[in-house]
């Protein structure tokens, strides 16, 4: 049996393994994926993102312990910022996670962000493509910070939940004007902290400001102390809400295509790139560029020309 | 005369308009950098970056201050944490700036992150070139976030200034880890700020259990409060130590090899996919694959296969 027929009778350790895979970008591993490939589609993706300290992690935690006593299996991808040169994780193996360690409806994994040649959202893609096939009802993807990665990742979900907390000072307005609009629901945790309203009511404020027609869907801002487990309740009925509209209204449609569209250009930019750069690597080529550019005898950008050039048969 | 030309005539506007053509994506932009390239490498590169809410732009204007009392010509190219849908940079003309606005000596450049195609790391690389060719001294870099297109921007740069600033709460261990290893200055801003030095103590500690050959690097932290200027010497001392370390210790070779290299791998993917992906838009093909993936009937990774195969020649 291979790993994705094992997968699909509900073999875990199967699953972990083939993200390992995933990780290590093997090329069985691309196989493997073909035959999931028809059995994804299901799941319900929810992506969670906000700058640091906004205790994402506890709120990650806590909606996941809402979701399993709706009965639901829940799968978490968690990208941790790691070291770019030792590729780890860093957080151990999210401690605050440990009360789901034994519970079989709920599978955690991290991704670590990786070098240059990583293409962290493809391998995001990828590890959801295979929790979705395990059955996973619910896959929450939580990333930390506002980088272009990050939204990039986001744009995966069906219903991104932003998470702001008080007090993070003057620049946050460039911060919040970028996440609004990737928000579906928005949620201001450590609620008990000073300043909290005036976020909340700042938030809603610059959402009143949003441009927006009539039968599309309004954000709203939500409390929370996650810690505490105050709000979360509320926060997964604004969540199963933004669903329900997506397919009441038809959204889903637009969404589900721009989703697949993003998935498949990841892949084929990943795949070009490492057709190409591994053979300029390995007959020397590679070399003899860098080589070039640094006594600047050769600039990258006619040196690119001239693989294409070669490559596609054709002038620039 | 050629915009290239024109700027190495010192022409500020053709600069401004290269740099509008490489954001719009422009073909005869990569004609204009040929020509630019063998007049770049003479500047110096800071990359600056850190969480939201560090105060990182009032550092940037203070260090572009500082720089230019020792009669630099500073470049500044600053990442906005933008809307991915509008592409539009948001802090409109950045403000706290303005007081550079009518020194010839100093040219700010904003870069919105842009949307899935977008590159952010390549078009920072280029306009970089640009201001280096135009022979600005010195070209900050400034980036918001944690991200792994944050880490790629910064690797451009030849001293890393990473900035923090006290209580940012819990996890922003998980950040500093990650940091850790970009960082070659480390700047505790808003020093005034309760917790300061404990911020201070914690950085220093882990970078003292950072393993370090003799002859390397020491990072140091430092203290700055950069809305009252105070601290701003010492940092840019501390980074001119850091120039000079680099070339009195030799480390400068590898790192200029690994920058050009990044540089060139860059360019190349971008160029690649580009050149499929307009193909396969315009004849039809991407339309016939994203519809086939919504039903489940065509999976991405199989058709990337037949893409590459047609490509290239090849099975897989």
């Amino acid at each position: 049996m291979s790993l994705a027929e094992k997968i699909l009778d509900g073999d875990i350790r199967s699953a972990a393994r083939l993200m390992r895979d995933i990780d290590d970008g093997l090329r069985s591993a691309v196989e493997e994926l073909k035959t999931l490939y028809p059995h994804t589609g299901k799941a319900f993706i929810i992506g969670l993102t906000g700058p640091p300290g906004a205790g994402k992690s506890t709120l990650v935690d806590q909606l996941t312990a809402a979701y399993r006593k709706r009965n639901k299996r829940v799968g978490v991808v968690a990208i941790d910022p790691s070291s770019p040169f030792t590729g780890g994780a860093i957080l151990g193996d999210r401690i605050r996670m440990n009360r789901h360690a034994d519970d079989e409806g709920v599978f955690i994994r991290s991704l670590a962000t990786r070098g240059y040649l990583g293409g962290l959202s493809r391998s995001t893609g990828d590890v959801v493509n295979v929790m979705d096939a395990m059955g996973m009802d619910v896959i929450i993807i939580e990333t930390v910070g506002v980088g272009q990665d990050e939204i990039d990742i986001v744009r995966m979900a069906h219903t991104t939940v932003v998470v702001m907390v008080p007090g993070l000072g003057d620049d946050i307005q460039a911060i919040k004007a970028g996440i609004l609009e990737i928000g579906d629901v928005f949620v201001v945790n450590k609620a008990d902290r000073e300043g909290a309203d005036r976020t909340v009511r700042e938030l809603a404020n610059m959402l009143d400001m949003k441009p927006s027609k009539s039968g599309e869907w309004q954000a709203k801002v939500l409390k929370t102390e996650a810690q505490r487990n105050v709000g979360i309740e509320e926060m997964v009925e604004e969540i199963e809400s933004h669903r329900s509209y997506l397919f009441s209204s038809g959204a889903i449609s637009h969404l589900l295509e721009e989703k697949n569209a993003n998935l498949f250009m990841e892949i084929l930019k990943d795949r070009l790139f490492a057709e190409v750069f591994g053979h300029i690597k390995m007959n020397g080529r590679f070399r003899e560029i860098v080589d070039g550019m640094m006594t600047r005898q050769k600039d990258p950008y006619s040196a690119v020309d001239e693989i294409l050039a070669e490559r596609f048969g054709k002038g620039a």
